[in-house]
This record gives structure tokens, C-alpha cells and sequence, in this order.
């Protein structure tokens, strides 16, 4: 069995795979082009979703397995791989730590000032008026309750805060204290101090956050978009803050990647820009390849079930 | 019964105590200075704990009772205080809440390197190579395991940490994983990735924070001060940081405060100076007001426990 992998995986982790799988043939790779040479000849790849095309997928004449290492699959050439009927798994899941990390760190970053302390302390400037508030007592929506989006409520909870999901079913979903569907948006956005959304890009999504949606918040609100750029009507959200109808915006992903040095976004001083970073960790590859150990297993020996089948006919 | 107020109390809260207690005299006033025509009338005080003069405990022939809307008692003249019998009571606890969230927002703000991120944010530069780093699975050593430092460890406990508490009997305290005594600080610090105090000022708690002791600690550990700023010895500190015993320093509290503009912390790149702040919340004086609240209706009645009172003699 040939794998190839065009993900460039640390080599603490290839060597154990090596190691550990002695009549696998692993041609551990830095990228599609270096990938090149053997590519055609693997039974399965292991990708981060963002370099395959079809035309590799239909001249892979082996190729029975994708493994997607990352959990946005906006560029996967899915329906190449459904006519192939080829299996695809992913490591959805493995974000939801440090995107979990990352949405608690923003609301504190927030409610606690720190753009203003931090301007402070450049100027020696020994001043405790900024006004702090706490996450103790707020209330919390997460706009895509699924993986990452419990694990944002769980640690909402250890704050005392209360928490509100919104999915498309309206499906309990464990640590939130309340769910919502998607057609209750407006409603749910104007209970909330903080809104968190990890929702996906889909043709449903677009603008979702639109001129209505950010009428609808809070004047106090903040909004922290760290799921997908698709889902902010931009032009609406810089009206929304001029106007005072939130407070402010944290924006981790956008439409176009990365974000032009010239785009607006980057100097407002109601929004906070990071790069596309809610999902780095150090543990990512150890936590995505624990996945696909436990799945190369289960396609070696056909006992068991995959972790994260990805249906392609959906996307997801 | 007169009770004098010196601490500037919001009148949203003021305004219910005199509604409630129409047989008490509650004299409001924005400072001492103020109170001063009132102050030795008073059978009670209701006071941040900075401003009373053992003079003040001298003449005021009526006072019975001190409620400390603080914790921190550093400038009592508890001599005077014990001389007369006079029954202390503070709000000790009411700063876990924002302490707990000030400690995890400066593990993030460190693990996370967000001033890298904001100074890259202002040169509109799109960079997602600054290395983040997880609080799940890191080990976090409280020194000072009392409320405020249980609060620390039960959030950190919802990060996936590995809390481990440091008092001076050993005592168990509920949500650390592990609790040792001061005796075995250095083996502690050498474990941790991130070291919080919260100890309080008295003599043994001076320079605790020695040559030796950040010696001890993890080169990639953070050092976190929000107890009292004599805990820490400055020049050892300094040190420590430049020949990398550690990583960073987030200092909320100093030797003197305001901290003089020209103090080398102010631009020290591996220090984050706040302006004490960790405490600050806008819930602060209703959770104070509400101690007092329930210590009045137990000293007017003689019935029940005051919450918090205060030993004048050992000063805590």
C-alpha cells in the first residue's frame, strides 16, 4: 500500500508511522509539487484539503482514501471524488481546543480593554480607568453549535456564563444552557453580549450576517467571527459599528485571505484582525494524525469505524 | 445608629440601604475629607481601608464597627483597632471573580502572544507564524491558594490544566489538583508553565520571589503577579529575564504604586505591566455591599455570623 502525503508532517510524527506500519510505502512529501512523483501511484493521500484538483483525482488510478488533515474543505474537488466512489475522512474535532482557547482569550480581551491597556503601557501611563467588565453573568450565542462551538460553551459555563446555541435542526447540543434554530437568528443575537460564529462557508451562510442581523445586536455586543469570511456582509458590519449598533468586531477569517493591506478592516478601531489563527496549535498534526492512525487501522483490517467519514456528496 | 461612609459609594446602591434602614442614619460621603464633619459620630465606617488614621480610631468615641469594602488591609491601624475592641469586617473573596478571569486572560494573552498579533494588526501585516501555544494540557502553580486562588484554579481546571496550589499548612484546598507547602516552592516553580500569585503583603511573604527562586523556574514559564508587589524582588526579576531562567512577566501589582514612569518594567519587552487592575470590576461594590448588608442585619439583630471578619490582632 503506497501512501502519499503532501501535508509536510513533522518528522517526530512520519518517523513513528514509518516505524510502527513496515509494509506501508509512506512518501512523506512538503507539498503537491514535490508530491508529484508518486501521487498518481498512491492507494491513499494525506492532504490538507487546499491542493488537490480533479484532474489528480482522475488520474490517481489507485487512489482509494483521502485524508484531509485540516476540517475546512471549501476547495476539496468532491465531486470527482464521489463518481470514484473514493473514501474520505477528515480531522474535524481537533480545532475545537484552541479554537476554544481562542474565543474565551477574545471576549476577555474585550470586556477586559486590553487594546487600551496595552496603548498604555507604551506610554508609561499609569491609569485603571478603562472600564473592565467581566464574562461572569453575560450571555453567550454561538452561532454553529456543533464540535468547536460546545467546546466554546463548556468553557463559557466555567465562567458562569449563560449559553445559547443556534443550529439548523434546533438538536439539543450538550453544554449549552439553551438552543436555538437558525430561523430564531435575530431573536437570539439581540439577548447576547458576545456572539461567536463557527459556522461553515455554504451557499446558506452567505451574508448571513447581514445589515438586519447587526441591527438586531446589542449595543454593547461584541462579535467574533472565527468560523468562516462568507458570513459577514462586510460593508453592513462597518455600517453597523459607525452607527453604534455593536460595539465591536473580532475577525479571524474573511472573504479574501489574507486580508489586502489596504482593506478597511485592518486600521478600524472597533475591530480587531488576526490571521486566520483561532485553529493553530503545536498538538494540531499530532491530535489530526492520531486520526488518521486510528483510520489507516481500521482500512487496513476492516474492523471498526472510521473517524469523521466525510459524505462528498455533501461536502461535509 | 450613625454609620459614615468615606468609600464613594454608587448611588444606585446607597439609595436602597437608606430606603431599606429608615432607623439608620447612613452619612454618604465621596471621601474622608468629606466625612470628616460626620467621622466622630459614627458607631459605624464604611471604608476602602486606605484612608483611617489611628487618630481617626482615636477620637471617634462612638465607632464599633469597620467594614473594609477591600480586601487588602496593608494601611489599618489595627493597634488602635484592637485597643478599642472595635469589630472589623471586610470583603475578602469579591475579587475572585475578576482576579480568576484577569489570571486566564494573561495565560492566553502570553501562551497566545497577542502583543506580536496587535503590532502586527497595526502594520496591517497578514503573519500566521508566531508560535501559539495551548493552555490544555500546560501545569499551573498557584502561590497563595486561598479564595481568589481556588477561583484560578477551578477555570484553569476547565482548561484541561494541572493545577497545583502552594499555602503555608498544606491544607487541602478544593479544585487543585495537587496542594504543597511554601517550604517547597522552588520544587513547584520548577514544574510549572505558568506561576501565579496571588500572596498577600506581610513580612514573610518579602522578596519571595528571589534570585533563587526564578532560577528554579522553566525557561518557557510565565511568571503572573496580582497579589502584592513585595513579593517580588525586582532586580532579580530583571535578571531572570535576560538570562532567559524565564520567559515573561505579567505584573499587575509593584513595590510602588502608581509605578513611577521612568521604572525599567514600563518597556521591558518580556514584561506586561498592568495598572492594578485584576480586581476591577463593576460588580465590586454591589458584592461588597452585599457583605455589609448581611453583616448589618446581624449586628442590628445579634443573630447569625458576620461574614469576614477580621482578627485586628493578626491583621487578616
Amino acid at each position: 500500500m503506497i501512501v502519499v502525503s503532501t501535508g509536510n508532517i513533522a518528522y517526530s510524527i512520519t518517523k513513528n508511522f514509518t516505524e510502527k506500519f513496515s509494509d506501508v510505502d509512506f512518501r512523506w512529501y512538503k507539498n503537491i509539487e514535490e508530491a508529484e512523483e508518486s501521487l498518481y501511484e498512491a492507494e491513499a493521500i494525506i492532504t490538507y484539503g487546499e491542493d488537490l484538483t480533479e484532474d489528480h483525482i482522475y488520474k490517481a488510478e489507485n487512489l482509494r482514501w483521502i485524508m484531509v488533515v485540516s476540517a475546512g474543505m471549501d476547495e476539496m474537488p468532491f465531486q470527482a471524488i464521489a463518481e470514484k466512489h473514493i473514501l474520505v475522512t477528515n480531522a474535524r474535532g481537533i480545532h475545537a481546543v484552541p479554537m476554544g482557547e481562542y474565543a474565551i482569550h477574545m471576549m476577555l480581551h474585550t470586556a477586559r480593554q486590553m487594546q487600551v491597556v496595552q496603548e498604555q503601557e507604551k506610554e508609561h501611563k499609569w491609569d485603571r480607568s478603562p472600564v473592565m467588565t467581566e464574562l461572569h453573568g453575560k450571555t453567550l450565542a454561538v452561532i454553529g453549535a456543533g464540535a468547536i462551538g460546545a467546546e466554546v460553551a463548556r468553557l463559557s459555563n466555567a465562567f458562569h456564563m449563560y449559553t445559547i446555541g443556534v443550529n439548523k435542526s434546533g438538536r439539543n447540543v450538550d453544554p449549552f444552557c439553551e438552543i436555538s434554530t437558525i430561523e430564531n437568528l435575530h431573536d437570539v443575537l439581540g439577548k447576547a453580549d458576545f456572539v461567536v460564529s463557527v459556522l461553515p462557508k455554504m451557499k446558506a451562510t452567505n451574508n448571513i450576517f447581514s445589515r438586519d442581523a447587526f441591527k438586531s445586536m446589542n449595543s454593547e455586543a461584541v462579535f467574533i467571527n472565527m468560523g468562516r469570511g462568507n458570513v459577514v456582509d462586510e460593508q453592513a458590519l462597518l455600517r453597523a459599528l459607525d452607527v453604534q449598533e455593536l460595539k465591536h468586531a473580532v475577525l479571524d477569517v474573511f472573504n479574501e485571505e489574507p486580508l489586502p493591506p489596504e482593506h478597511p478592516f485592518w486600521s478600524h478601531k472597533k475591530i480587531t484582525v488576526t490571521p486566520h489563527l483561532s485553529g493553530i496549535s503545536p498538538q494540531y498534526q499530532p491530535r489530526a494524525m492520531e486520526i488518521f492512525h486510528h483510520n489507516l487501522q481500521v482500512y487496513r483490517s476492516g474492523k471498526g469505524e472510521y473517524i469523521n467519514k466525510v459524505d462528498p456528496s455533501k461536502g461535509y
